[in-house]
């Protein structure tokens, strides 16, 4: 039995993740470790999170074939694919990535692709006590109603077995102390335990609580590794789900807000994984952020936003009902108004997109001023193309700029105006028709 | 006393429901009944409800005069109107239908218009002891805190009285079973014990749980039937309103999820109580559906769209920022994007209007693509127009088309051009003015 | 010792506001007095407050050189500034008024500008005693968690002392009632007392809370008033602000359902503080309202609309996605549907702007119809011009009108139109391009 008393950090640790589930209570042709929380799947928040907790090696146990969830793993560095052929129970699932148990790591953790809410302090949490010679580690919470989960059986500060709720002896179902699923294993005991485990109970399943009991039997140490029951919550169908995502905004709002960014109503904001905000940012009611978007101090975002992949620099002011989709750059004192649309474009210091445009494949230059109503005409039906609109340039409302075109520097558009040819720097242009006026006329008449 | 044992199906119902009611604390010109939840009146609910319960007559009783409540009722078959002149209450109330009450039902249910949240499941709940020998049954709930309810007096399992809180002697105050105000009686017997009920009390009142005492001092057996305090809530004001709105909301939101649909951030997604969502649907937070929406499997609504009186077929995408009005259908994999109102309009398999359009009367054909900024021009001041777009037709960005006028399959609109003239298939057209630049203009100076 | 049995009115009261505060853990460049809540900084919540209360004088002592929280305190009439150089306790703080105090105001009440949820009810309550009697009084709550409370110790119903946590016997440490820090004092008896506080405590800081026992030992009467723990709440950081901001907008709505506008989903509107809505309007969910919006009878709101100094007269219809900003007067029966932006603009009795326009710097005739994509060019990139649309004039859609401009009244505007000239009353306007077909024209190829 390993004794070392070395810090986890030098110690080599293999996740293995079930990630096979069916999940047919989510009603999905999606598989269930692939629904989305704040922006990511289930299966990459627990990915991510044992990889934080230093596993260097994520095993992943999946469905045969779906090369969707093997996308997902394929993003994380030394995470591997191990398909699970049978589904005969949790011990067989583990033992599906053999090849990676065989491996030597120290500590193994086993989690699950379908408990998402789990950070990784509590995987390290739960890896701990192999460091100080536990052969065994399970996480354990106390259930207000713990009727259906496995009871996690103690004496005398040990942990002598887990006893699912259908072996269970009266007394036994008494207890509250609840085996939430996650278990860490000393690495060189834990395929020998894995593969002593047996199907002789009333499913005729490879139950992977029963290391336990032959930990137990061996003489070895089982710790027991308390968890917030809400952390460690398992998803089975899409309240669930939706319950897991108000947690984890929960989170996601708690650390903006302690950051120095002020969130006039957090509950109507919702966060991506990875969002990133600056001080003194404020967010006003009812503001949406997909993935990948970074916002600098002192920005503000008006109410009905929605942002993607947008970078905002210092000073930034977008809103209400501002559309910032992918590709979007907003450098310093930028100012993006109301129903306007963003894409794939640079939006220099203190240029000013302020009222009912699309600005697409386009770079405004410093000072800019795109009056309400401004439309690129980036697609011709067939291709992209690229506008460019000079520092200080002004453009009036209501103008089309078909692209591929320039307006130069400081140069000025008339409003109304359909902008097809460059236009040079300084220069007025306009492209409308002429008005006239008929005073006789005849008025429509109801039909 | 009918003592048959037939199935309650068997059994013919007639729900008397109460909707005369002032509602002076709504402080509102619209009657108690008609306040809206989930999209349609607290009156409609009721009907609905004791319908699906099985009731083939719905006999309303109503303020006189008011044209706006008898047209709910319209909507119902088997539902009539009784105008209450007087309110000397509740069991006067009930009296008002009383060539109803005379017409021979086997069971009597009395409904409140102002009481919503009951449920179809509910109301056959309480019925139910009618067929097994019950003159009456009761229904009532555990308060919280009873004070101002009426309580429901229990001996050896039967009811013995309803006593109203300022008739009750400190030991019936001291019970928590409640009165819920609605009751089943039987039909035979319904309006001989109506008619019996007095008005010797502090009020003057003609109370119908006084119904119960006089059943039972005839020997009957009066039943009680137990339901959640927050189903049988009334509602009095406009804060009692939003509750029962959430409530409704909530079970709404529960039953999409349970049934495949994702929803984000439920409690910012507000249903009719006729919204159908297919398997795979996601819903992002801050969406709103008004009556008469149907959503095909795996669409997405993103953030922020706003939907009423709409079709969508499978694989739509809609918004962020879409707004679907009365008339529109979406084939499968049609894509609305975001600033775009749609109404009265279909919109063919895989077409696309992605930014800041207005299509309204309009058939925009399979493949098609309008630009940013397209606007159906259907209205002239007087009467309204048709737009017809043909498949694979490409309108360029900013351009305007002024209805009656059809572009033809495969044809192409240059983008800021406005189209008053059909255009033929296959063919390009251009209506906008020619750019000029002036390079030695003056700029504008200010003042 | 003043025993006048007077009516609190008939006495001065000098409100002493603590407003110098750094607000570390507030992360934030703004002064933690001046972060908003429903709209108004915590510092004007509080001013306000007071006032309320009766406060002709307001001595706000604040952080030398803060223009920003001067300019707050200068809104108030009869409110003055007074540096505090040095920080040295709450009673040093309060002593930086000293002139203020030396003014003879009968009674004195000491607030806190980060203590915004207190209201003008609670310090009349606080300060009552005063009038009957007592040299102090002392706003308490019975804390759920007292830990790091100071402990309000009372002993035949007088005060006796207040015990700051650290300085606390174990029997004082659990006490719940706890001091809020709030605090009135006698006027005649306040310079006296503050100025014998002393500094012999752990942290070297006069303590305000101290003048209690001073009181005390000299035989005057401490009074104790009792204040809900979250009105006693102070703000520390940013979650605790979004808190506040919660509990404040929890009171606009209630206080406006009950008032007879139905909110359909309160938990998703956002007031500000001065917020006014009539009878029967309708608020449907995600709405904000910014400063300065007054609600006429009759008003409907619909989903994602946004409000800030606006005045809608009766039975408005505005939205969704409606942005009004300030300076908009809709008149009664005026319409504004969606993407829909109006400016210092009036629009007169039922004129309708319905989809995607912008209207900034206008007046729009009675019953005159604004098409969709109508755009008002208020701005030539030096200076704001004003337009002006007729009574009864019809714009068609997608039109520019280049301000200053006039349509006359009954005037009709062509769709698409750039309008640049005045239009006559009653006439045709058409300024835009001739159309032209191309049958023989080359797509754009993939490139």
């Amino acid at each position: 039995m390993t004794t070392t008393s070395s810090p986890a950090g030098a110690r080599s640790l293999l996740a293995v993740v079930l990630a096979a589930g069916k999940g047919t209570r989510m009603r999905s042709d999606l598989p269930k470790v692939l629904h989305p929380i704040a922006g990511r799947s289930m299966l990459a928040h627990v990915l991510a999170a044992v990889a934080k907790a230093g596993a260097g090696r994520l095993a992943v146990v999946v469905e045969p074939g779906r090369d969707d969830v093997a996308e997902v793993v394929a993003e994380f560095p030394g995470a591997e694919t191990f398909p699970q052929a049978e589904r005969l129970g949790t011990a067989h699932a583990v033992l599906a990535a053999r090849a990676a148990l065989a491996s030597g790591a120290d500590d193994v953790v086993v989690a699950f692709g379908d408990t998402p809410l789990v950070t990784a302090e509590t995987y390290a949490r739960l890896r701990a006590p192999l460091a100080e010679g536990a052969a065994v580690a399970v996480l354990a919470f106390e259930a207000r109603d713990p009727t259906g989960y496995g009871r996690v059986l103690v004496e005398d500060g040990r942990v002598t077995a887990i006893r699912e709720e259908k072996d269970a002896s009266a007394a036994e179902r008494r207890v509250t102390l609840s085996n939430a699923g996650l278990m860490a294993l000393s690495g060189p005991l834990a395929l020998g335990l894995l593969e002593r485990i047996g199907n002789a109970n009333a499913a005729g399943e490879y139950y992977l609580p029963d290391a336990v009991a032959l930990a137990v039997a061996d003489g070895h140490r089982v710790a027991v590794v308390p968890v917030d029951e809400a952390e460690a919550q398992g998803i089975n169908d899409r309240v669930q789900l939706s319950v897991a995502e108000a947690t984890v905004q929960a989170r996601l709002r708690r650390n903006a807000m302690l950051s120095g960014a002020t969130l006039v109503a957090p509950e109507t904001v919702f966060f991506s994984h990875d969002t990133a905000l600056g001080r003194d940012v404020v967010v006003e009611p009812h503001v949406v952020f997909g993935p990948g978007v970074v916002v600098g101090d002192g920005c503000t975002i008006h109410a009905f936003s929605h942002l993607e992949k947008a970078t905002l620099a210092k000073g930034v002011q977008i809103g209400p009902y501002a559309r910032l989709r992918p590709g979007t750059v907003l450098e310093q004192g930028a100012r993006i108004g109301n129903f306007v649309e963003v894409k794939n474009a640079a939006i220099r210091a203190g240029a000013k997109v302020n009222h009912l445009s699309y600005v697409g494949d386009a770079e405004i230059g410093a000072g800019a001023n795109l009056g309400a109503g401004t439309i690129t005409c980036n697609y011709d039906g067939v291709n992209k193309h690229r506008t460019v609109v000079g520092a200080g340039a002004f453009v009036g409302s209501n103008s089309a700029l078909v692209a591929p075109v320039t307006v130069g520097d400081g140069a000025f558009v008339g409003s109304g105006s359909v902008i097809t040819d460059d236009v040079p720097p300084g220069t007025l242009a306009i492209g409308r028709g002429r008005q006239v006026v008929k005073a006789g006329w005849a008025k429509p008449t109801k039909r």
